[in-house]
């Protein structure tokens, strides 16, 4: 099957439709935390609020997506101030007198965690970039800057971070490459940064190099220091949505570089070798863990069907037929599409359950918590309408390719 | 329903007969490590070996299981000898040199990680204790001793250890003081130990006071220092199976005491609040996971099915039942031993899956990994096969009572 034109216009539309109308009202304004600043984000299906603590990852991702609305959609003030609170909650509360930041916060801003990963950083990062280019907030910018290279010391200097590990048996994970870059990406465009194109480079080398393996058709997630696989439970572990998502990272970055057919092929085979591994034949949707030789995953919930894979994998199937008009990934698109707005899709009160079982029931109704906010599915609902505004040129709006390549 | 006097010896024999020619032989004699010493557990349904990691914990209750059953059922030599190769594992390469021990080893014994609890050393306590009484080695004996006083550190010196959260939303488990009473009984139970009745008394009083909530029928997971609820998603969390542990710990009190009325009235309202909570009315088997006001829990798996929280509910209903007579719990320990051997119990290989969805269907296969290996459910089939020998008064062999009362 192939889109046609309307098809895609029709997608488009749907998309922004279901982010402007189902998604974000179901989170703004009520979750604006009017007496301490942030975000009051861990929510049930009705929108209960479930606990006022806040998590520094989903404050960052939620100020980064109010400040992108209002530089990608339109200049509406109330995104602007939303974004505003959260850049000011993180600065005023989040980061430990290291310099390294909290990972959990209780409503005024006490930590109650911090942990031994950089994600909250840089979460921060393209919060205070996408900020910085909404508000012209030279601070911000600064600060965007500033802790993306605090984020490449942390991931390049051995032992500046305490290990969770001995050094028995060395290994990586691909989210550190995958991570940087995207943050690299958001930072190069919204306000710009020299070091990010190298950088971005690097990080793709090293995914390909140690992580992408042709001859099993696989991405591992986790590989030892020289990409060779460790055989043991937690090195055979595959995360088909994670892995899927850094194809689109790379396809993200083909279309910057005015459609690079080496990065296509590179994008497509990840998406194509993590399709057939994650795609869950008998019930449809994507798979949480699978293990690379096909033996029990440990992770309890390894089979389950989270709720961000399927924004990461209808995110990487549009943007791979975009870029490829192979009409595999339009069927691929489509069932995924399908399964992920007739399962995951609150009809009655917005948003998406977050924690289906392999059958597709909802095993429980929370739509925000520690790890769950207004960050994947926004992103993805974002990021496609962008794309097929791109791509019928329906819309006189910037397209992302004009609006990336502006510098603040 | 009551059960007969013929139904209870079928039930023992039903136990007994499962241990040794179901669970037992699934796990030896292939486990043995010839080479490295220690035990090769991490196996898949048909006993395929998966990963030849050691996991610290179930070294320890391996170890500890084939002494128990070397003490308690009869000598057999390749138990004792299997009991010792555990033992020396534990000793040669899983402590650290601060004197605490690892979490996670190589077959060949280097450690991969450490954790910051310490539950590797209280299995090792008991693992060393049981061993003691079968061999009589006053070495193993006095390591036991020494290194359940570091235990009883750990638990009560404040920054001992290095936490995990900081301290502005203080939280106490009822894992710790759980884990030492059991603890403790091992230790009194098979070589002695003058110190233990006390600290008993002291762990049954915490729980009581702090984690037993008589307004709400509830046995909390975790509490404030002070026993009060934190409201929270963390704080909220219910782990019924393990609050049944604990009232089958207060009810091997009650009986090692004489059938102690307070603590069987303590133990059986334990396990009344966490029936009511953990019992799924729909599919059957005990819940992982709830939220004590019914909100979502955050756990993925918490509506999984796990085998062991059906062997804690599984000894603990048969033995409140042989200390009341009360016909409630020999409903329950029907429905929770049908539900049981039906779904989990694999009739090809032996032993049980550890892993079911909600349904009762499998989710994966393993038999062993880092958390599961033989205990839960040998311990089950052990200590209710003892029971029922007690109860009913067939076997000639020493009672656990009797076998309790010998000091080393």
């Amino acid at each position: 099957m192939h889109y046609t034109k309307s098809e895609l216009e029709n997608l488009g539309d749907f998309y922004k439709n279901q982010l402007l109308n189902d998604t974000l009202p179901f989170w703004f304004p009520r979750s604006l935390d009017e007496e301490f600043g942030g975000y009051l984000l861990m929510r049930d299906h009705d929108g209960t609020l479930i606990d006022t603590d806040k998590a520094v990852w989903i404050q960052g991702r939620a100020a980064w997506l109010l400040a992108t609305l209002y530089n990608t959609v339109e200049p509406r003030q109330e995104w602007l101030e939303g974004a505003k609170s959260g850049i000011d909650f993180l600065n005023k509360h989040c980061f430990d007198t290291d310099g390294r930041m909290f990972f959990h916060m209780t409503r005024q801003g006490e930590p109650i965690r911090k942990r031994r990963y950089f994600f909250s950083e840089t979460f921060a990062v393209i919060a205070h970039a996408a900020y910085a280019k909404a508000s012209g907030d030279q601070e911000a910018a600064d600060k965007a800057r500033y802790l993306f290279g605090k984020c490449i010391e942390y991931a390049t200097t051995p032992g500046l971070l305490e290990p969770k590990f001995t050094s028995t048996r060395p290994a990586k994970g691909i989210g550190v490459p995958m991570i940087l870059m995207n943050t690299a990406q958001q930072l190069r465009e919204t306000i710009g940064d020299p070091r990010c194109d190298a950088l971005i480079d690097q990080f793709i080398e090293e995914i390909e190099r140690d992580f992408v393996k042709d001859d099993i058709r696989c991405v591992m997630e986790q590989v030892a220091p020289d990409g060779s696989i460790i055989d043991h439970i937690d090195g055979r572990t595959l995360n088909p949505g994670h892995g899927i998502e850094g194809a689109w990272f790379i396809l993200h970055e083909a279309k910057y570089r005015n459609n690079d057919p080496r990065l296509i092929a590179l994008g497509c085979k990840m998406l194509d070798y993590m399709w057939e591994r994650g795609w869950d034949k008998e019930f449809g949707g994507i798979y949480y863990f699978r293990d690379v030789y096909g033996k029990p995953v440990q992770e309890y919930w390894q089979d389950m069907k989270f709720w961000w894979p399927h924004n990461e994998v209808i995110i990487a199937t549009l943007l791979a037929y975009a870029l490829t008009q192979d009409k595999k990934y339009a069927k691929w698109h489509t069932m995924v599409h399908d399964w992920a707005y007739t399962h995951f899709h609150d009809q009655e009160h917005g948003e998406w359950f977050g924690y289906l079982h392999r059958d597709g029931s909802v095993a429980q109704t929370a739509k925000g918590n520690l790890f769950k906010g207004p960050f994947h599915l926004p992103r993805q609902e974002w990021y496609c309408a962008q794309l097929m505004q791109e791509l019928v040129g329906k819309n006189a709006e910037k397209t992302i390719v004009e609006t990336e390549k502006q510098n603040f």
